[in-house]
């Protein structure tokens, strides 16, 4: 079989960096290692419901951010696929449960019925509980040529940033603040840095230390990391209010409906727009020492603000 | 501070080994580890719905079975506590999601209100994908003395026992049975190996990988894990039709009310204390070669068909 890293040498000789080809490229191979991570044994019913989400598109800009930091520092795609892969089952966890009746009660997500809608509320939440026990089984078992201690360091950081204080606990404030007028900017950014933020920063930081990256770099990358996750919130509050549904591919106007507080609603569309602009700003100065070798982080930090959906 | 393993060392002067004393003592160690493990803090919601849930008592005996295969391997308590606080946490989480409204709709585990009566069904999955998150991160962080590669070994087992390869499978196959009165015998295994005897076979088995257990021993300890595992179960359908709620702590008769498929319905009830004696007899008939030092593996397993509760 033909590794993956000799699959993707002939990007590289490419002077100019194109990140459509490059995205593109990736969320490809990304798929790949996403559909062979699960196949569908007994009892069928909850493999098909894990990857009805777990296949069902998306930018896969989590598990491209992993394999890209860990190639930034040294690491090969192979010794970060299985990361990959299972940030992208911690990501799709928190989307069915996010999705449920209980919870945001949304019917679309990513163009299609949500999990829910086609398998139930009981077999969507055991789908979310299966992918987030496998995420941590297939990193411990699959990841190869990494030493344990670094692996059992990304379970670590995995776990804190779905766990109650990262995505969960993000979660929580936010249900607590819907339909709340009077929300002030801190408890936003603290929904934001923790509901998507958190799981952002593990990507960029589980392929820094997959690497063997040092205290130096992951504090620069953190910095990388944690501004480009504001931003890709902060966006995405303004695509709620501006973009369509049919390009969003989930309901949209969603936020105004439930009277959630956005940055929009706080700061108006525009210094919404200038905020965004200024985290991306400084996150592509984190990555100034890295010269050339930088440009896929950077490229990647440009198009959070300038994406469409 | 005085480590965990002196402050136990006088249990091991007695000559006769009394179980009662030795399973308070032990789940005393147990509560103090897990209340350790677990602090409120900011979302105090959350992390006070996980305390609610983890600290609202329970026999601790998955935990108490991975320190009891740890020493018996000639590992020691200290080794094995952070991993059987995750197996708690995981056992705890299980709990809280099948409580829920869309699954078996309990309003009372433990003698007290479930968690989603106290805090809502949103917190209630949140807090379960919490516990979930953090066992993983725990065993991680807080294993020592251990060889990393070890404790990778037993995130996998925990990872595969709570996934769709075992719990949630099992609770799967549980879900889809309600109701049905054609349950095969073979179906009611299943959902018992999955639902219960996956997550005590990987109590035991993490115990003896702690302690670096080889191939052999690791096969011994399975066969012991896997017929308490079932043993356990066919007591608990026994114990739903013959003993009172006060003394369960949840609502008594529940199976037979919802018309679910149990040993005592299918083989009857003197059938099934026979069924559960003979994988009785046969877990211990395992622990032959370790003689007197298997005496306490032996007294649980004979606990487990003893127990009134």
């Amino acid at each position: 079989m033909v590794s993956t890293d000799e699959r993707i040498a002939p990007k590289k000789k490419s002077s100019v960096f194109d990140l459509g080809t490059y995205l593109v490229q990736r969320k490809a191979l990304v798929e790949e290692a996403l559909d062979r991570s699960l196949s569908v044994v007994a009892p069928e019913k909850i493999y098909e419901a894990m990857r009805y989400s777990l296949l069902a598109g998306g930018k896969r800009l989590r598990p491209i951010l992993c394999l890209a930091t860990c190639e930034l520092m040294g690491g090969t795609v192979d010794m970060a696929m299985p990361t990959a892969c299972a940030l992208e089952m911690i990501h799709t966890m928190s989307l069915i449960h996010d999705d449920l009746p209980a919870m945001d009660n949304d019917d679309y997500r990513r163009g299609k019925l949500t999990n829910h809608k086609v398998y139930g509320d009981d077999i969507a939440i055991l789908a979310g509980d299966g992918l987030l026990a496998y995420a941590f089984e297939y990193t411990a078992v699959h990841t190869q040529n990494v030493p344990a201690q670094q692996v059992l360091q990304v379970i670590a950081r995995l776990g804190h940033a779905v766990g109650a204080a990262g995505l969960v606990g993000g979660q929580v404030i936010d249900l607590e603040s819907e339909g709340k007028s009077e929300i002030s900017l801190e408890t936003l950014h603290f929904i934001h840095t923790h509901k998507t933020g958190a799981l952002l920063e593990a990507c960029v930081a589980s392929g820094a230390i997959l690497a063997g990256a040092d205290a130096v770099d992951l504090q620069r990358l953190s910095k990388y990391s944690k501004n480009i996750g504001l931003a890709f919130q902060i966006v995405d509050d303004i695509l709620d209010i501006t973009a369509t549904q049919e390009e969003l591919g989930k309901t949209a106007g969603k936020d105004l409906q439930a009277q959630k507080a956005t940055f929009p609603s706080l700061l108006g569309l525009e210094q919404s727009r200038q905020e965004a602009d200024r985290l991306i700003a400084e996150a592509i100065d984190a990555l100034a020492p890295y010269g050339k070798q930088g440009e896929t982080l950077r490229a990647i930090a440009q198009f959070i603000t300038a994406r469409k959906h």
